[in-house]
């Protein structure tokens, strides 16, 4: 079977004519699609070989090949006009079908213990619920309404990773000091137009994942000024792309990590790049919105994009809570301090923040919502609750787990290679095996658990939490508005019509 | 139409052959019943017009109405046996039925804004859980099975309120001491068996709403020794009982307290009781555990009686969240304060964490669990969680009001009556409006805010809401006890099984 | 001896020629001065005996006692030029001069808990930083820094009692609103002037002590707008003054109430007036800014009055924290819980934290730091991180006390008259008890810490401790203008200019 | 001059006859003494030069320079009997000498911004603390206090940097599980005596400083039982003993790592180390506790060691905390949001914060407390309070700084070795540079602060807040048993003794 064959610039759609499931290992090959990829200096020919992102690369196919599993199949797939596609992709109609775009998520978050939040449902998610409402760009000059849909088929039918960069950089806060000093502005804009598309110069931030993904969708979620019409660009394009480069971040895998050290590290480092933008071309049908500032917010909130694409953000962190649960309480039984009661007091209280965080979810079904068009969407309110919950409680939980670890983790040998040398090893099997608990299993715990709360990879992750939605004021900004008020209100009113200002006692 | 006749001691059974629901005039009727009511010193003759009560009691009347509305029929009761009862009896065999009694608890619950706990549909979930497990009931020696289905129909049947009162006075966890000194123990015990029935003496503690009940459910919530045989008396008994005396806590209402002033503490000051026993009679057909300590405790957790319940509590404390936020945002609203971004922030934060609350209720129909005997239960752990959430957070919830208030309460005068002298009420109408509110209303929104977060009755409800389910420990240990720790293990397990001592790299 | 005797408008100045310290008798009759205090409407002719005051007002005395007994004459007063005075008016030169004060305020606060805001030494200390750097009122045209360094004379002279009402009412934020519809403006205003002085009108919030103060500063603690210049008033003048009126808020203490059943409330209760301004003359002597909405604002911060009367509600929040403490101790002793490790545990952080607040108190005299015209002054940075943390910390220390209390305080009878029935106290006194420890003092212990916790006063000083000195924004403020970012961020770029780009290690 | 001579085994004393201070290049010879220093299987043959000690030993090496500086010489030194020793060998005999201490440990802290604990000061003020209560050996048998003296003495005479270990293995709460399984046990013990001195077995943990310093402390700060005699050995010994291996946990420093992207791990990183004891043999003149385990947990708060001691981590969390602030303003003021009213005010209440820790560190001087033997201490329970509050409010500090870096750390490239390609390089600066702040400085200063917050090094730092004094419920415990309970409970007692059960009011 050929493989999808993805080209470079003119030949942005995949050429593939009988849609399937991709597989890991097609989806490795598909990657290696010639991007321009830096870590400082360095440019990665090979992402899928290079130490700081092959195992991530390998995650990431895993998780292709459990979705193409024929014994997964109603679970991860669903078919529509004699396609299969990827359950991520499909649009809901009714509770029935939120439920399995629940399942679908939660399969693939538990698969990563919710520690990457790039995984190709997330974007995938925004991608459906800006498809189901596709009149929202109608208000677009050019009729933009189709090449959204496009867009939406041919990501699923080629069963597509794609992800997002929607920030500006921060010096674009600062326009009319580039204004004045006659220096070119760093936020990506479109700089020229023809018959064919736009050209694209600057940078946007922050594209999670796109070491390892296939497009991008470029956006802005943080509103635009009514004269930044140029900034407003909406595009989805491939990696490839002549001209684009992707600046990561320092990664966090490297060579010579090993596995035992850092399990979490070295798997789910799932990248951050920022996205430089040299003179590329993009044609008319990538592009969404063009010279629209206030569209260019707003299709994520008019349409069901938001809510849909961040149930599967609720049910990752859902996962996550799980696994920081059940790592909390192996802790506590490898320290024996599980049965103190002030320990297990700590962990009931662990367990009724996991339960009260995952019942949120499920509420998001039982109350789910009509939208337009016939779909049905999670309920809109507890999605934000949850998100906020998220935001509010993960540092400190966190914090609870460096509680119950001690100094444990400060309390072994640099590197478990002491096995290697047999005196140090009789040493070492001698001194830190406590009780029942070999030293080498009581290490490798305790490395894990160091490697959730407190490597660079952990400490992303918990700035990542908070701000993966945006800064707290605008999650609480959320919450704000989508609060029923006048129905609040009422009912207080009412109850204060009841009884004036002379009464001895009501009614 | 005759009313429900209730008997004292000797003629426990409500004798009207046509069940109905009860009308408020009816109810009102049927708890002037003799009871021996206590405030201090004072004998209350009849708690439908002491002005500690008779504001309370016309709001349980109320309940009553609307319960019997013709409107609300579909709403608040259930037809079967040919018999229309009251929702809150329900046995749930289905999702749906889960979700009945969710509606119904809530109607309630709005309907005093959640500030009142022991509405009758609170012990009413224990008495049906109870029913839904009466299995458990039969390792009692005497066949109480029969016993308690036989209470669970009586109350349904006669659409009763009843209450419970299950924990011990503070001196019973002093027994030596009065071992010692021969006392008697405070804490409530069989002192006598015959044919007939039981012989009680002692106290117990402490029976919410007991002033306005029909019945009242004796027991134990907390552990007892074995060798307590005596204490373990569980039974369902009228609270007019010759020999029952109830000795009310302060009470909140009290005569010449105006509506105006304390909107909340007239109307839902639902009271507490400590109920003493001196030489109570009770027949065997109202004894459902004897003589067994182990299950005195176990059949709240055992049956569905736990679970049934306090989803009712969660629902209820729901409403009063709503409540709370409602006023919150009027307040601010009031000062101007409203548009301010730190105070929207307060008030979105305030709204994520209402939703977030109420989608845990959500959560606990979606993700319900299958009982014992074909019946449907909440999720449990998602109600605990739900329970502890509100333990954790309410107090702090009041404060943030606190703040959003301000000084704001104490910026009024004394009373209303300035109202009645025109020098004065001119001087009141000049200097207490601000802008478009007019200074009574003003101070009448200040008075209710005050009354939700400053009263006695405040008070005692931000007590309530920390302890009515136990104290912390025991919230966190039904979160423990119901945690999937060995699931939530063997996932960390395996995957640490996925690696080794010596990989340079995962896999 | 003749009392100090106090005329009524035109006879402002008290007349005796002999200073001297005032005994409580001489206090009470001193405020017996025919001052127009309203409670709702009704006028109360004698805050001395009325039973919404008079258990304020022999607190109060007994504070004057407190200051004149010999045996504690060098702790509550020192001598300069021949006259003996309250130590609170003692203008600090030395880092002993404010340990001396530091101890008076001490001695005051442990005599009331900490529980009441308002005592003498409070304004006092606002008056005495004022005098300690009077040049600033010389920007006022008519040289009013005679008229403020007599007044401290005079309050000083007569050991009066003064107390402040610096804020505007809620309505003159809607400054628009009145001049739109030609309303009065509430806000407190100079209406007229003429030789002799100005005549004020419009309310002023709010005067706490003002039922039991003798004079009263009227003044800005917010800022005003360039334009209110007539707003800027500031003077001190005594209560009794023609035309002013005082509209207490609701009074917690009240007729019947008992010791035994509200401890606190019926001592502490230090009143909140509204002050109502109808064409009140105030003579220039009196005054000491005027037509300056700058300079009304600023005299607090730039003289040493926010610093010296802050270190007295420092110290007292302190006692307040120690009583806290105390009675959260002996509560855990009373129900037996004290020896579980987690009531300890909570004992222990509560503890640590009292320590650490008055910890910060001590901070501020090690720490002290020279002021103008050779004073010295308690640490700036100091003492508003001790405001700070007071303002943070005091809901949750009260919820802790919550927390140890359980339900106990609703497990009581509604009174103690049950005593006065010799069946119903035998009853009482067998169920009540608790091992050692007697029914009545049982109930006493926690009717006082209730009072504490719960009742309206208690619920008063929770909003107190987060109001009194602003709002929280305006507490983080004075944090933060304070701090010294300069020197800070100059140790960060030292270090940051010891190394650059390109070293692969440091130096 | 020659440098002090340390030898191995046989030869523990500093030879050298003319005391002097030791000066950073003499320190770095000094510690070149062959100990037994593991990276995993590594031997580390030179700490000042392998890459992941030899920064921190130029940290190291420069506190000496600093030391002897003679421009510091009244700051960082004291004379007695003829020598010049390092302040933190004073023992205080006045508030004035608590003041000297106090101003050399922060000078010290100053210098690595409180972010290394085991700077040589530390250990110090244990040994001094010893010193000034010396009886307290002789419940030893062999008449310890000489022993004692002469260490400290020695000590303090030869300028040397000493450590401590303190903590048993893991494992060492199985003892059951070794016993019956017929392993040697891991916790360290005497196994052999003879007439020079004992032998040791075993491993203690966890010795800060190690790499670095000269000498350490074995000892036990947890409770023995009774029979754990042998477990019960205090001693100070070289770190170069033959038998006595030193594992390092793994390093944060290594090689590669740049300044630039590591700021603080690179300078900062004091290293850890387990103590591994084969036939250590120990000469008596260096044992200060033998078989008695009572008092080698008691020295440290039966003596002034803990107290004096922890005064120095006091002062270094002090200085720890203002770099943390002034880097947080940085941070605001790089992102241009620090002029944000909620910005403002996050830093306002971390200001409060910084300064209310520091006024606890100054109240310690101020309300200081006579010692035994003529001494003075800081105030215990003040020093205790700030012990606390830095292990409560730290993470949440940590967190503060996260949010206010929002996602900015991740938003730069992966090295600055881009500067290195020119076309890289002006791309950098064109997108990289925020208005005034170029894109380089932008990144030096977001590198420092995640190095603050979120490296291996940082998450290290946050765990050793939290437990370096030893778990939470111990904090508390120092908290609850210096708390003055009596006093506290007699004040409220007598508030109660003044009123009844009867009195209609107060008095």
């Amino acid at each position: 079977m050929p493989l999808p064959r993805r080209g470079r610039g003119d030949d942005l759609i995949l050429t593939n004519s009988s849609p399937m499931l991709m597989t890991g290992k097609e989806y490795l090959e598909s990657i290696r699609d010639g991007r321009a990829l830096y870590v400082g200096k360095e440019r990665i020919e090979d992402q899928t070989t290079h130490p700081a992102f092959a195992d991530g690369a390998r995650t990431y196919a895993a998780l292709f090949d459990m979705k193409s599993d024929p014994a997964l199949r109603d679970l991860m797939t669903f078919e529509e006009d004699g396609e299969r596609c990827s359950m991520y992709y499909l649009q809901p109609r009714s509770q029935q079908d939120l439920r399995r775009r629940n399942r679908a998520h939660r399969k693939i978050a538990d698969f990563c213990f919710g520690l990457m939040g790039r995984t190709p449902d997330a974007f995938a998610g925004n991608l459906t619920g800006l498809s189901m409402k596709p009149e929202v760009f109608d208000s677009e000059p050019v009729g933009n309404r189709n090449n959204l849909l496009a867009i939406y088929r041919h990501v699923r039918r080629n069963d597509l990773f794609a992800t997002y960069a929607i920030v500006p950089p921060q010096g674009a806060r600062n326009k009319d000091y580039y204004l004045a000093k006659g220096l070119p502005q760093p936020a990506l804009r479109v700089t020229a137009e023809d018959d064919r598309g736009v050209t694209l110069n600057g940078m946007k931030m922050l594209a999670s994942g796109a070491a390892y993904a296939h497009e991008v969708l470029i956006g802005n979620v943080m509103p635009l000024a009514p004269d930044q019409l140029k900034e407003s660009i909406t595009c989805v394009i491939p990696l490839n792309l002549p001209g684009l480069m992707l600046w990561s971040r320092e990664p966090f895998n490297r060579a010579g990590m090993r596995a035992f050290d850092r399990p979490l590290t070295t798997r789910f480092d799932e990248s951050d790049c920022m996205l430089v933008f040299k003179d590329v071309k993009v044609p008319w049908e990538k592009v969404i919105v063009h010279d629209n500032p206030g569209l260019s917010r707003d299709i994520y909130i008019k349409t069901a994009a938001h809510v849909i694409a961040n149930h599967q953000s609720n049910v990752r962190f859902g996962s996550k809570l799980r696994f920081m649960l059940a790592v909390a309480s192996l802790v506590t039984r490898f320290t024996g301090a599980r049965d103190i009661p002030a320990v297990r007091d700590m962990l009931g209280r662990f367990a009724a923040m996991e339960a009260g965080y995952n019942a949120m979810i499920d509420g998001q079904i039982e109350a789910c919502q009509p939208f337009d068009n016939g779909f049905m969407v999670f309920n809109r309110r507890y999605l934000y609750a949850a998100i906020h919950w998220a935001m509010e409680n993960h540092s400190g939980l966190i914090d609870i787990m460096r509680e119950l670890m001690g100094g444990g983790q400060f309390q072994f040998p640099a590197s478990i290679d002491v096995l290697d040398d047999p005196d140090l090893r009789t040493l070492f099997e001698t001194f830190w095996t406590a009780g029942e608990f070999a030293a080498a299993d009581r290490m490798k715990l305790f490395k894990l658990a160091w490697d959730l709360i407190g490597s660079d990879h952990a400490s992303r992750a918990t700035s990542y939490e908070k701000f993966f939605v945006g800064p707290a004021f605008a999650v609480r900004n959320y919450n704000f508005i989508n609060a029923p008020w006048d129905e609040l209100h009422v009912a207080v009113e009412q109850f204060m019509g009841t009884y004036g200002t002379t009464q001895g006692s009501v009614r």
